[in-house]
């Protein structure tokens, strides 16, 4: 999606090796306009699926979310991030390990809102090690929903999420994919290294 | 806002006399139409201001503020909730206590996305002892920037957050304003108890 890659060469801030930072639109503050068109690139890429919820996680999933949702005039559901849950009674949930933070948390969505009646579309910011996905995968699972498949803004092809998704048999559609941050440089999939 | 409460009245749950739960459309689960409808309701409102960046908090707030900032084309900062920030460089941040976890967390915007050319509109999903709303004011000021007002999905007006509001000389506007919840019902101002 060129507007989205641009917009990461114009404010993504290469702060290591492995992490971009894209707080200037995506993860702190949003740009409601470019979110809208990624909902309606998500919407395309999916077109042949009739999906009937979208899935994501707080908080940064929740703008590119939103607008698919918009679009396609279906409810979109945030999973719940939590240290750890005590009370699991009426709710499907998954751990996911963050390698950045270096800790284990709960994800979480209520019975109420995925049903094995769902064709879901799983949608979130950034995928780098897949563990984030995999817990939504496993949660769609959980409650015998169809998978349309996962959504990503922005994919770190150097890090073996995409891989683990595939494996799982699970479509995946990354609208931006990250080849390499090497050298302070963010280069693309497909393209040329110009550093 | 005759479609919210209309909503409200459909598919709020009343926990308590204090408790209203929207899980189905806000708070969990979000339907993208209404929150839509949402984000015209506050550009109306606020028609009369030269709204330059509105600032909300994760999670609930992120959907009604991208809907507002689409339909204004501006960006929209979502202030990020911390248990308490070691590292407050480049961040403007306050304490906001809340009476339901009983806990007090540290709210945060980094400096780079708010200043004292902005006129920022402050968006939140729900607004009962006002402690996040004066926590967002709070921030506003120490940027500098004008505050156009608060807008607020739905008002606990028996709570006293918006008079905190008020009191702070700040415009408050509430797209559904909540009466009272006794005996399990929903009661809205300027309408009759049918209960």
């Amino acid at each position: 999606m060129e507007l989205l890659k641009n917009k990461i060469r114009q404010e993504g801030k290469v702060l290591s090796e492995e992490v971009l930072k894209v707080d200037s639109f995506l993860n702190h503050q949003i740009d409601p306009l470019l979110m809208q068109e990624i909902g309606k690139e998500f919407v395309k890429r999916f077109s042949d699926q009739n999906i009937t919820r979208i899935i994501t996680i707080e908080s940064s999933g929740i703008a590119p979310a939103t607008m698919a949702g918009m679009i396609l005039g279906v409810p979109v559901v945030f999973a719940r991030k939590r240290k750890s849950l005590t009370l699991t009674d009426h709710l499907y949930s998954a751990k996911v390990y963050s390698f950045t933070k270096k800790e284990s948390n709960d994800i979480s969505v209520s019975k109420d809102f995925i049903s094995n009646e769902d064709t879901v579309l799983l949608i979130d910011d950034f995928l780098a090690n897949g563990q984030a996905a995999l817990g939504l995968i496993d949660i769609a699972k959980q409650a015998g929903a169809t998978i349309a498949g996962v959504g990503i803004v922005i994919e770190k092809c150097f890090q073996p999420g995409g891989d683990l998704i595939r494996k799982e048999g699970v479509r995946l559609e990354s609208l931006a994919e990250l080849q390499s941050l090497k050298n302070g440089q963010v280069q693309f999939v497909g393209e040329e290294n110009n550093g």
